[in-house]
C-alpha cells in the first residue's frame, strides 16, 4: 500500500527466494571478487560481439536465480528488467529466450530497483505469485554507446566512472523462506544543472538524496533503522556529494552505516576505474550477490538500496540539456520461513 | 489480482478520470483529425528540435489530462510512462518539468499499454490513488534514429510504415466517472524469424495474436465480449496477418470487431504513409481520443487495446538479429460513478 507521499510498503513481505550475480574480470579482481556467483574471464565469454556478451550474461543470472529459487522456468509469471542499451535490447533479447510475460522498464542505473519495487508490488498485491526482477551492464556496450569508439582508448577525468560489466536478477514468491522485501520509495527527476557527462556522480547525488529523504519522511524512520544504506553508482565524487547534502538535511551518516556500491566493487587505489563503477549491474551484482549474502548469514538484517539513475542520452546532451537524475529506493529485510 | 496465467482483474475498476491526444499535422489530417484534443499545424511546434517538440507534446497531452480531469498537477502521485527515443528521454525530460515520481517504462509501441497496466495495477492495489499514464512518439524523431537521415527522403517499401507524431495520456484513479479500466494481459516476446526493419507489422501480428489468445483463455471471453478490439499498429500488413493467425485459431473476427489504430488514423489512400501508423504515439491517441471519446459517449461499451511492440534496435538489426515483437493488451469498458 502507499504510504506517505512516494512511498510503498509491502505488508504481505515478498521474500527474496534466489538471486545471481554474474560479473566480468574487472569485477572479479576487486575486493567483492569471491562473492560473485560467476566471474567470467573476459569480456566476450565466448558470443561475438559484446552486446551479445551483456545478453547472454542476463540469461545465466537469470538461469542461476531461478536455480537458486529451486524453481523450474516454466513456473515464473512475469520478469521485469532493462538495461542502457538503446531500446533496452539486452532485456528484450534475454527474455525472449525466456519465453515469460515480460514488464520493460528503464530508469538508466536506477533500473535495478525501479525493477525489484515493481516486482514486489506485483507480487505483494496478488498481481503474480512468483516473478523475477533483472537488469545488466557491460563496460564494452556502454563505452561504445555513451562515449567513444572503444578502440580509442580515450583519455578520460578522474570524476568519470567506469560502467561494470555484470549481471543480476532475483526471484520473488510469497512464499519460501529468504531475505524479505518490505518497502520501496520511488524517485522524482532531479536536475540540478549539471552538463558533464563525464561526472555523473555529481548530476545522480541530488537525486538520490531527495530519494533518501522522502525515504525517512514516508515512513517515519531514522537512517539508524538500517545496518547498512547503499547507494548504487554515486562513486567517489558523488558519494561525497551525497555525504554534504545530508549533512545539511541533518541527515549524518558514518560510512558504517552509508556506502556507495560504486566505491565497494573495484579497488579504487589499484584499479583504473576513475571515480569508481556506474551501470546497471553495480548495485544489481553487488546487492544480489555480497550484500544479501550478509543478509542471509545475518551479518546485516536490514539494508536500504538506492539505485542511482542520469537518465540523459547522447542525443540529449548534444543538444545542450543537462543530466536529470533519479533514485529508487527498497528496503530488504532478513525474513523468517513465512507462508510455509 | 493475477487471472489465468499471464492476466490481471482490476476488481476495483479503477476510473479513467481524464485523457488527452496531442497530434500533428499528417495525423490530424486523417479520418480521426477532429477528434483529437490538439492538432499542430507543424512538426517543430515551436522548438528548435524534433526531440523537444516531441517532449513538448507529452508536457501538453501531461496537462490536458489533468485538466480534463480536474486534477490539479500536485496531487498527481506517480508517473508510468516511455517512449521510443534512446533512453526514452522524452519522458524524463517531460517528467522532470512535471516533478512526480517517475517509473521509466518500455515497450517500443507496446508501451502505451504497458503503462496503462502498470498505472492501474498501482490505482487497483492501493499503491497509489492518482497515477498518470503517458507516451509519445514523432515521425521525424524516430525517422532520424531508426532509419536515414530525414533530409535524404529515402524510399521505402509498401509495408513499411509511417511513424505517428503525437501524445497521450491518462489519469487514472479510483473515485469519480469516467470509463474503467478493467482487465490486462501482459505480452511475452515472440519472435518468428522476420529480419525486415521494413516490415514490422509482420514481426508484430504474431505477437498480437499471442496476447489476444491468451486473453481470451486466462479471462474465458469470447471475442464477442468486445464491442471493438484494436492492435495498436499492426497497419494493413500486419492486420491482415494476424486475421490469418487468429482464423486458424478459430477467432475468426470481423471488421466491425477488430480494427487497428495504425489503420484508423491515416487515409491510407490519400496519405503517403505506406502501410499505416506506427509509433508508440498511434495506440495512445487512437485510444485516449477518438476510442474513449465513443466509449464516454456510450456509442462503446467494452473495448480491448492490443498495443504491439517491436523490440529491435538500430544495432541489433546491423548484427543480424530478428525482431521480436510483443503486445499487452487493456480492457477498457464503460463505467458508472463510483466510489462517489
Amino acid at each position: 500500500m502507499l504510504i506517505g507521499e512516494q512511498s510503498w510498503e509491502f505488508k504481505r513481505r515478498p521474500v527474496i527466494l534466489g538471486t545471481s550475480s554474474v560479473v566480468g574480470p574487472d569485477e572479479g579482481k576487486g575486493p567483492l571478487g569471491d562473492q560473485f556467483d560467476v566471474v567470467h574471464e573476459d569480456t566476450l565469454i565466448g558470443q561475438d560481439s559484446w552486446e551479445k556478451a551483456e545478453k547472454k550474461m542476463l540469461e545465466e543470472a537469470a538461469e542461476l536465480a531461478l536455480k537458486h529459487a529451486n524453481m523450474p522456468k516454466e513456473q515464473l509469471q512475469f520478469y521485469v528488467g532493462g538495461d542502457l542499451l538503446n531500446q533496452i535490447i539486452s532485456n528484450s533479447f534475454a527474455v525472449r529466450t525466456m519465453q515469460v510475460p515480460y514488464l520493460g522498464i528503464f530508469g538508466a542505473c536506477s533500473t535495478s530497483m525501479e525493477g525489484l519495487a515493481i516486482a514486489s508490488m506485483i507480487v505483494d498485491s496478488g498481481f503474480g505469485e512468483r516473478v523475477m526482477a533483472g537488469t545488466c551492464s557491460h563496460n564494452c556496450t556502454a563505452e561504445k554507446q555513451f562515449r567513444y569508439p572503444t578502440e580509442y582508448g580515450s583519455q578520460k577525468p578522474p570524476t568519470a566512472q567506469y560502467t561494470v560489466t555484470g549481471a543480476g536478477a532475483a526471484v520473488l514468491g510469497l512464499k519460501g523462506s529468504g531475505p524479505v522485501v518490505t518497502g520501496a520509495t520511488i524517485g522524482r527527476v532531479v536536475d540540478l544543472g549539471i552538463k558533464d557527462p563525464f561526472n555523473m556522480g555529481a548530476a545522480m547525488a541530488p537525486a538520490a538524496v531527495d530519494t533518501l529523504t522522502a525515504h525517512f519522511r514516508d515512513f517515519g524512520r531514522e537512517p539508524g533503522y538500517y545496518d547498512l544504506i547503499v547507494t548504487g553508482d554515486l562513486a567517489t565524487v558523488g558519494y561525497d556529494i551525497a555525504c554534504d547534502l545530508l549533512r545539511e538535511r541533518g541527515l549524518d551518516m558514518t560510512q558504517t552505516v552509508y556506502q556507495d556500491c560504486g566505491k565497494l566493487i573495484y579497488d579504487l587505489e589499484k584499479q583504473n576505474v576513475q571515480a569508481g563503477g556506474s551501470g546497471c549491474g553495480c548495485s544489481a551484482t553487488v546487492t544480489y550477490g555480497p550484500l544479501l549474502k550478509r543478509l542471509r548469514k545475518g551479518d546485516l538484517n536490514r539494508i536500504l538500496v538506492v539505485a542511482t539513475g542520469a537518465l540523459l542520452s547522447p542525443l540529449s546532451f548534444q543538444q545542450g540539456e543537462s543530466i536529470p537524475g533519479i533514485a529508487h529506493a527498497v528496503a530488504i529485510e532478513r525474513g523468517e520461513v513465512q507462508n510455509g
